[in-house]
């Protein structure tokens, strides 16, 4: 983890004020693009060069696992559905694969802790264990299983930006997933476990408030602090947010932006910003989902969503759709016209 | 008119129907997709096709003229700055460039009422008069100027459709538009001076006061019911709003998907749906501007933006901004597995 850590530092401030100088110069009223303006600027910050190049070719990894807490019936749809979407993604049949074909985001899927075997499957294999253990009654990882969960998401953020990635999207597919989430949200924001479970995929009453007891009892009974955010994997996984702290960390570590995506990848940089503050440096929130958790991880990672349009399906969606207003902000600093290049006197 | 009114008809009841319910067999739960959903059932009733094919190629049509009440000093720029910046545009310099170029998406320039000169200029030449006359002392444009520009904006819709465009987003840029769109959307929705008039550009509160009070006494003076579009056009103008709702109605009529950019196309769609209501069958709202006339003109049209990021730029920057977010959930409707081609048992 040390290795991990002390590659990291915090965006370039030099970079940002040469950025938001060049933003007061371009063919524009003062601030008249809102919030592309600052967003030019983290990026700038996080690449430290001004004007940044525009952050191409993007990738989409979705990290897949399932959740031992399904047992406890927080979720109506059966555990091989993962596996099933797993195949969904291979084939290109998913909802990510026609955004990111839109988008020109490229996909990688990745099993890092599927329950029901997929290796006839052409992702990246790179399972831990088969699902978490179940969190509502012991620990869901061990020690050990975080590290290397974490692991596969660095590693893999090295790899890609060694061939080429210039930015990283979030993704995730796992039945039960936003249990976890909920557990890790409201361990790193203080909030209670009614403020940050919600309906999943699509619950009834009956069962978000069996939900929302289980992920109480699992607070009360392994009660870890803020400050332990390996611990809070070990207690609650999962699998996919252990990796995608990693993939956070990794493309920190290479100063390459990162797009998150919904509640699952907020729970996640909840746990990177534990493990080293300046990760949230180099994240983008794509979208706010409409998992009440959520909301509550943007306040606390101190990010804006891109884009607010009641999307709550995971995959990578809301990163893929935000990836060209990512976009379209950068080029605006290196494309535009200054008034004085278009000899226009303000 | 009539001949245009004559040729626009409501979406197409069954298409949207096909798509609502092809939405629902697609593989992700049930409203998943939020907002896109009803994007995607929308483009099926404009195109009268499930699965729609996806709006491409885009043109974004940027609409330029100058306003009469720019003499009463409601904006801090000259004048001459509209016409700077369609040398900016022609040049490939402006926002709408950069974003355009980043979202594929082509360029026009119109100039349909620039008060300065602008012949040397590659751009498509449809100047009706050289600006409005001044909207607080006098009626902006006759009857025959404002049936002009609207013919400029229908017939170029008609003629971008001909040539293979399939989305067609709209532009604008005009120091002062957004007094004469404030006075628009005060008569189409029935609300005050106050409550519509913003800072456009950039101006500080004396400005502000004393452009609300422009726009007060001209509603008061020319006094036009909601139900008299063209004579709100005469009395306010502009030439680009004129236009603009001519570019709507062109749209409408071919049943090609356009989307709305910010509070100036607003007020030209409160013109067109006061013309003929079907019109916003065929409109989509790319963003929501700062300007607070905007969010009450979308109210009035029923429409909900896709993007909401403080921007207040103009030039068809939130609607290029949209582009993808449309392409996306047409594209889900066309690409994506369904539960019985994927296997999966819901």
């Amino acid at each position: 983890m040390v290795e991990y850590l002390d590659r990291i530092g915090p965006a370039d401030g030099a970079a940002m004020r040469a950025a938001a100088e060049r933003q007061s110069q371009l063919t524009k009223p003062a601030g008249s693009l809102g919030v592309l303006e600052e967003l030019s600027v983290r990026v700038a910050g996080m690449t430290g060069s001004c004007p940044p190049e525009v952050p191409a070719p993007a990738v989409v990894t979705v990290f897949a696992a399932d959740h031992g807490v399904h047992a406890q019936g927080v979720s109506p749809w059966p555990q091989e559905v993962t596996a099933a979407m797993l195949a969904n993604f291979a084939a290109g049949g998913a909802a990510v694969n026609a955004f990111a074909a839109n988008n020109r985001v490229d996909v990688r899927v990745v099993d890092v802790g599927v329950a029901t075997p997929v290796e006839q499957l052409d992702i990246i294999h790179a399972k831990v264990r088969p699902g978490t253990r179940d969190l509502y009654v012991e620990d869901a990882l061990t020690e050990d299983e975080v590290r290397d969960a974490i692991a596969v998401g660095f590693d893999l953020a090295d790899r890609l930006i060694q061939d080429g990635y210039r930015c990283l999207l979030t993704g995730d597919m796992g039945i039960a997933n936003t249990t976890a989430s909920a557990a890790l949200i409201a361990t790193f924001t203080g909030s209670t476990a009614d403020a940050v479970t919600g309906r999943g995929t699509g619950i009834d009453d009956a069962t978000l408030a069996h939900k929302t007891a289980i992920v109480q009892e699992a607070l009360a009974s392994h009660d870890v602090p803020a400050t332990e955010p390996l611990k809070a994997l070990q207690a609650y996984g999962g699998l996919e947010h252990a990796a995608l702290a990693g993939y956070l960390l990794g493309a920190a570590a290479n100063k390459v932006p990162v797009i998150l995506d919904g509640v699952i990848a907020g729970a996640a940089a909840l746990v990177a910003q534990a493990l080293h503050p300046a990760v949230i440096d180099y994240c983008v929130a794509g979208h706010r989902s409409a998992e009440p958790g959520h909301a509550i991880a943007l306040k606390t990672l101190g990010l804006q969503p891109l884009v607010d349009l009641d999307l709550r399906l995971g995959e990578g969606t809301g990163a893929v759709l935000a990836y060209p207003i990512l976009t379209c902000a950068v080029r605006v600093l290196a494309e535009m016209a200054t008034f004085e290049s278009a000899g226009i006197t303000s």
